[in-house]
């Protein structure tokens, strides 16, 4: 039995955002439409913020029902508070990223709130969640930010990460992704904080979100893996960056990543090679942004047998 | 107590060896002196193979002759075949890094032999090194490319490994390296290849040589961290690439190694930031070659304690 793991595609979001070229819609649903089609099955289309803030977003709405109307896509955006929870939910999307920092510095920065702000937000976005008719209640997802190190404050305390998981797990979050934001992690530190969050929060399911900032990001992978963690957030082409860190590279790259399962014998559904084709439709639309990637470049090794042709053969 | 794990520069050799432009000599030695300087303990700093074969080797004496000034450094060099060994005893070089490939396709156009021949080799290559007064025999060091996967015939059998490895320490290896040299392992395979290694060959100490070509070198490192492996080949920049995958990155890079061992708690001897200075050397002599990296763009994180300073501190 081969087992899955489930990889997000969150470039359209975390890539984009701090982009300064707008993508045409229509090549965002081009992009989450071939993503899918090479065999992703979850992806983050887009944010719920004010365009004021992140004009990349303007056109959410619009995102959002597009990537509705693709066949067998879990189809997910960020919301940092209640108003991106009630635009999430009038737009019908299948899944709701909430997302606060457990650096208090962090999340002050970044959604203006105290970490007790944001968990009290949490409550009410689940309260609301759960008034709706059970056939259309989106998935409500936990995200902690910063879980791993941040830019102000630096390491993070593990205790910290646990109180802030169990906090919305209490709080009713169907899962958790616990991110390493700034891309600070070792697999070491890995090892600690996910299986102290693992056996804080019980059998709600845990994703990771990590960044390749310093090199890291696949290693990480393999120390979470190892701790049982089956889904991971990344971005084609390692979209991303990060504003600390001109010319620093991004999310994981989701190439490498689906690779590195797939070599480790896991199932995750996807198409290598028309995955990496993905790419052309951000070479062709965003030439200015960089694209990171080690499978793109070098090519499957020789007579490769992807998990799903071995199961295919057998 | 901090446990010390060995990194060891292999970009003056596996970096430059397919580089079409000569680095001066002098630039050469700069750039051991230097990352000499920043505490790294041993230089891969040439190959002892004919300059008609490859020119950027044309100045293996003056390097080894320089390198070998270093205080407290541990200099090896690359070594093919018996011709290459006279030339380093001949050179007082204190390491010998035999190489020959797992893969029999692989040997045979690398160094034109069939593996038995390679062994035979290297076992009068072992008796010759024994004859010399005690004080002035290098170190012999065993090395299997292709082991984790050769790009002319795919997967390599973890028992073809074993056996080579198995012969080499019989002939009288000091220590072996096990090559993944052209980037195709994961870390699952890392750990089947490394555990079946360590426990045919004993107490002889096995350091691990990982390439990034598809983003899965930290990966491996932390794997092979994870069997117990202390030593690790990588160069500086990611200098390498593979000729068969243009663009395609080299060596794991030295200074994300250093970052991940040092952060995960591992005594390098290293200060990260002398040893990305380094960088400059490269930059400034051959501004046409690729250079990778994520730290170098990246910085340290905020308010990070390096394993040093925090000796230093305690």
């Amino acid at each position: 039995m081969t087992e899955k793991v489930i990889v997000r595609e969150v470039g359209l979001r975390d890539g984009l955002q701090i982009h300064p070229t707008f993508m045409p819609t229509d090549s965002k649903l081009r992009w989450i439409a071939a993503e899918a089609a090479a065999g992703v099955p979850e992806i983050e289309v887009t944010s719920y913020v004010p365009p004021k803030l992140i004009p990349q977003f303007a056109d959410a709405a619009e995102v959002t029902a597009g990537a509705l109307d693709v066949p067998n896509l879990m189809v997910s955006a960020l919301i940092p508070n209640m108003k991106g929870a009630q635009r999430g939910l009038e737009l019908g999307v299948k899944k709701l990223n909430f997302v606060m920092s457990v650096s208090r510095t962090h999340n002050l920065k970044n959604v203006r709130r105290e970490r007790e702000e944001s968990i009290a937000d949490f409550e009410q976005i689940v309260r609301l969640i759960r008034e709706q008719p059970k056939n259309s209640q989106p998935i409500i997802t936990g995200g902690l930010s910063t879980a791993l190190g941040c830019s102000y404050e630096g390491k993070i305390n593990v205790a910290d990460v646990v109180h802030c998981a169990q906090a919305l797990v209490k709080a009713g979050a169907d899962e958790l992704v616990v991110a390493d934001t700034v891309g600070y992690a070792d697999p070491k530190q890995v090892r600690e904080v996910f299986q102290a969050v693992l056996s804080a929060v019980g059998s709600v399911p845990v994703a990771a979100h990590f960044h390749d900032t310093r090199g890291t990001g696949l290693a990480n992978v393999s120390a979470a893996l190892d701790c049982g963690i089956r889904a991971f957030d990344a971005s084609l082409a390692g979209l991303g960056g990060c504003p600390f860190a001109p010319g620093a590279t991004g999310n994981i790259v989701m190439e490498d990543l689906c690779f590195m399962l797939d070599s480790m014998g896991f199932d995750t559904g996807v198409d290598l090679q028309k995955l990496v084709q993905v790419r052309q439709i951000i070479e062709q639309t965003l030439p200015d942004i960089p694209m990171q990637g080690a499978l793109a470049k070098a090519g499957l090794p020789k007579n490769y047998v992807s998990v799903g042709q071995a199961q295919f053969a057998a």
